[in-house]
């Protein structure tokens, strides 16, 4: 027999712009069940959100009416209900006060947890959906230091004592695939398999020239033009320059990082950790 | 009745990647007629250079065996007939002495400049064409300082005494295409009208914050989102903040760069110039 802990509590989601999760929840916080999908914001035809996420968590509402969290960029502009985004800093209860409710066709409650934002003095700076991640990992224990959320757009968050204090984002992904797609750069690459040595030359190259990008990138077409790095080593060595070029601007930007986390486990992470040990 | 200083001697061609422009010129280095095409080299269908010159310039060779000086990328391993290489420092005899002589099917000879190739710490640096310009301009008394050639992949070239001694390449131009084309920062961006202020903007944001691009080409969309500068002013912002970090780079990378001279009358050049004196 189930305890009561162990019943469906929450349906969390995290509705990206290329992507969507959700997860049937218990009152205890473990994960009963979970779905994902492709359906990005960016894919939902007409903005018919409530239908895609009708489809994809209705076995578990059918018999339950059970409230729903959701986060990322589905609370932005191009999502279902913009919300304004929270202050630095930002902690666990400022978070739920900032919750958004908003009534669904569907059998329940959505909650939009809202985006935050900072300023510096180069301009504002803000986020959806990881704000989430990072309040949630600090339930966890991980309350402490500088995490950093590699993708899209890397995030370098600040945390202490459970409370998100600052961040910044680094267009390090988009344009790495902008670069690898739409330049010249991208001529010689191909999806083969991580190559270490050139990842660590471009990570080498990145921190030494790192107010240099628009200069050294023009590298990852003459060294191999040159015979000094093999054309199938280009993409690697690429990613190198960027992360490295990430990793030094944002270490050169605080005053003390503290633990650095790396969230996330795939491929991505593999090399910032690499990235981060040659820095 | 014509001196025969005027009559055509020479036919040059700048042939490069997206373009192709040749000049019937005199003895005395006067330009008598001018044509040009869109037929830049990876235009050019089953590498049928020659064809294609042929096409162009016949009503000039119909009656004279006329030499051909050609220059660029048509020099590169996607173009002609790949030459190699000439190094630093390089004048105007060490490029006349480099020359590449091909026998050419049509009424005459043609004679290929080589490109130039340069060794920094982080890499070898290359170009095609832009030599050949720097040489021809430094014959008319522009032979001294530094030459900025902006543009897809900009140029900042040191002169003395009429000889190239050093220069860097930054790939200013096709990043802004890129980025404006296949990120997310595009979103707003259209052709509209040069916003100065916008652009100044963005210089003024590209020098101080000259180490870290990864990180402020995110304000080209936080700005507008927080409702900081125009949505339409995107495009002359990023630009701005692009230009900008290119300056802060090259003017931080070199000891004295002397009298600095853009080259090129065109809208672009004109945003160097305006960046320039901001910095």
């Amino acid at each position: 027999m189930n305890s009561v802990a162990s019943e469906p509590a929450l349906i969390g989601v995290d509705w990206g712009t290329s992507s969507l999760r959700a997860f049937l929840i218990s009152a205890d916080g473990d994960v009963i069940d979970g779905v994902s999908s492709s359906e990005g914001i960016m894919k939902v035809e007409s903005q018919t959100f409530e239908a895609v996420l009708d489809r994809l968590i209705s076995p578990w509402t059918v018999n339950a009416d059970l409230p729903i969290l959701a986060s990322g960029m589905i609370t932005s502009r191009n999502g279902w209900v913009e919300t304004p985004y929270a202050e630095m800093p930002l902690g666990a209860g400022d978070l739920a006060r900032a919750l958004v409710p908003h009534e669904a066709m569907i059998n329940s409650q959505i909650h939009f947890v809202t985006g935050a934002s900072t300023e510096h003095a180069g301009g504002p700076d803000v986020m959806r959906g990881e704000e989430t991640q990072i309040i949630g990992a600090s339930s966890l224990g991980l309350n402490e230091g500088t995490f950093v959320m590699p993708g899209t757009h890397s995030k370098w968050v600040q945390v202490a004592d459970g409370q998100i204090l600052d961040f910044s984002t680094y267009m390090t992904g988009e344009i790495f695939a902008a670069l690898k797609g739409h330049t010249i750069l991208g001529t010689f690459m191909k999806d083969d398999a991580f190559n270490e040595e050139a990842f660590v030359m471009g990570v080498k190259a990145g921190l030494k020239g790192r107010s240099n990008l628009l200069h050294s990138l023009f590298h990852v077409r003459t060294l191999p033009l040159m015979g000094k790095i093999p054309k199938v080593a280009t993409a690697d060595y690429m990613s190198g320059l960027l992360v490295a070029t990430e990793i030094a601007a944002a270490t050169d930007d605080a005053e003390d990082l503290g633990a650095i986390t790396i969230v996330g486990r795939n491929d991505l992470s593999d090399r910032y950790e690499i990235a981060l040990k040659t820095a």
